[in-house]
């Protein structure tokens, strides 16, 4: 993505935390990562992350999503001796969230998938999340995200995160350097 | 305490993060952990604790605190070979928090602790937290804080949280069962 680019998304998704009553320092707002996965298309499918801490042991972030935005399907594997593959949980903070994961596939799912991204999306069992709601992944676990109409905030509170482990069920997709 | 105390406090409580606009659900405002570490004093010295997860990995809480609610000096020793004490990081998300540490004490510090407990409190190196700040603590480091005169919501990102074996400077304080 281009840095002009970059930094009007940031701005949108600062204003989003700010519509949900989020405080984020000025600091936090200016350094927001946001991946396109190196699709091009990033109100489609793409991701606004805020870290707040990540160590070797434990990770806070909050998960900032513009309307109908997916957060494409992916898992954590097992790194090495100390790290089993991420666990995760999310809890919803604002708008509402369309979780996928294993199991019996929603019929009539809430998400909607442009159709050139579909074969990449597997599984289907559907947990809706709305303010306060939360869902504990356990680590290996195939899942994707669409946020609802409004767009939503996602806290995400699991063990240490490394983005760069993470097997994507697109091949294409990397969590790239943002910026060209 | 008396159920009919805890009840309220719980109510107090929950108010608060609704001023703070953080969204619980009903079950969650019904379960929130009241303690007053059995000082009978709750409003000077007491915790009020949303956990929303406690994995073996990982823990997410948010504290709330009355105006100039304290909790107690203490600190998270190391446990076992896979817990090596709680490191933590807290997060401001409403009001105003005064944390103390290790390291030169501050001369004018912004927390006042009642005198009839001033003796356990050892440390006085002062961190100023408002909406949006964060301090990450070493495990086993002695700490303590006080809220504003508003009162605070506070998260609580860390490792895998054992109450049971936090170390307090007052030796007779507990978290006990809350409930009398």
């Amino acid at each position: 993505m281009k840095r002009e680019d970059v930094e009007k998304i940031r701005k949108r998704a600062a204003a989003v935390m700010e519509e949900a009553g989020i405080v984020i320092r000025p600091e936090e707002a200016a350094g927001i990562e946001v991946s396109d996965f190196g699709l091009g298309d990033i109100l489609s499918v793409g991701l606004q992350v805020v870290v707040y801490v990540n160590t070797g042991e434990y990770c806070a972030k909050d998960i900032i999503l513009f309307p109908r935005q997916i957060c494409p399907e992916h898992r954590h594997p097992p790194v090495d001796d100390r790290n089993r593959g991420k666990q995760e949980t999310f809890r919803c903070r604002w708008g509402e969230v369309y979780l996928y994961v294993p199991g019996d596939p929603e019929v009539r799912p809430k998400a909607v998938i442009p159709e050139a991204y579909l074969k990449d999306f597997t599984v289907g069992r559907e947990i809706v999340l709305r303010p306060g709601d939360q869902y504990t992944l356990a680590p290996n676990t195939l899942h994707w995200f669409q946020a609802g109409d409004e767009g939503a905030v996602l806290s995400e509170f699991s063990s240490t995160s490394t983005d760069e482990n993470d097997i994507w069920t697109d091949a294409r997709l990397r969590r790239l350097p943002e910026i060209d």
